[in-house]
């Protein structure tokens, strides 16, 4: 049994909770809410010195945080990761710039439009173009391809740039301009067994 | 042999050519100049549809992008990678956090200081605070340890935190401040062989 801690308004932190469910890691989650600054107490702080969402506690009183890496640990020698180094080397790109070139954006303006409430002027504008950038590169990638690192089955590439991607149009990006990327996200959704989001969304507007 | 296509300025590119020329990977060095948008040629974005240094090309043919999964790709199998799943773990939990947490605030804060050439006033204050914060992590792991992830030799997340922390006074930072993170520097310029900067920066002050 694995503890996952981790504030269910996070994509970052429902990537671990994918990732055990699909691979049948039983876990328990404890709900660690941001916005109340429950990830700065001198509690958590002992669990996590990053003071970061989400964080896994192992029965050995181990800890791991960042989510592709707990990722990349429990999704060891299963399918959702190739079995050739280069194919996995290719994930792990995938996963370093879902880090560092989509979620910062996309991650990022959602969190400040939909859970701190600014108007749209208040947002930085760069974020927009950043974000509208990596589902560009997303939708590069997808062309001919189901899976985002190219291979013939569903990775923890695709697992990781799912989480936001799927929340996009929270943060004001419209994904259906992105077509590529709007089939990819009904069938990751689809593998994983998760409610679609973006039919719904359809319906309500 | 491989290819390096890198910026001599970036600490990003200097990661690779340091763990290639520790394992004695063959490897030729293009220099891509970043800010004259070498980077956003059409035939760089041939070998690279992310548009980002380093890019590594194998006689092959096939590429790989992303700092950090080049060099865990080009390291696997050696000292640099512990061999217990778990402590490689936490070398890839450091590696995922230098992208985030570290990169974005030290060393963009050193380009728009030292390459934009930007006045202190034009620097968003965010980022002093955050590389600041960022030092202050680092600190913690080495107070009582040698080496960044905890173990008795140096690994990628050595090499990765390295290349801008190491640089991180051209972006304005007091690094010794934090004493065991300058002490941490000095050893892992030692053990890859590379020149002292910050006794060097001492005389000159």
């Amino acid at each position: 049994m694995i503890t996952i801690y981790g504030d269910s308004i996070s994509g970052n932190c429902l990537k671990v909770k994918w990732v055990a469910e699909r691979l049948g890691v039983a876990h328990e989650w404890v709900e660690i809410d941001i916005m109340k600054g429950e990830t700065r107490t001198d509690d958590f702080l002992a669990i996590n010195p990053f003071g970061q969402v989400p964080v896994v506690a192992f029965e050995n009183g181990r800890t791991l945080a960042q989510s592709n890496a707990i990722i990349s640990y429990l999704a060891e020698g299963s399918d959702l990761i190739p079995d050739d180094a280069f194919e996995r080397a290719k994930v792990q790109e995938w996963l370093f710039w879902e880090q560092y070139s989509h979620e910062p954006a996309i991650a990022v303006r959602r969190f400040q439009k939909l859970y701190e409430k600014r108007a749209e002027e208040d947002i930085d504008p760069a974020l927009m173009a950043k974000g509208r950038r990596a589902l560009g590169r997303m939708e590069l990638a997808l062309l001919g391809n189901d899976w985002i690192a190219g291979g013939e089955q569903m990775t923890l590439a695709d697992i990781s740039l799912l989480a936001y991607t799927r929340l996009a149009h929270e943060g004001g990006f419209d994904v259906s301009e992105f077509q590529a990327v709007h089939g990819w996200i009904a069938r990751c959704e689809r593998e994983l067994g998760l409610p679609h989001l973006h039919e719904v969304t359809d319906v309500q507007v």
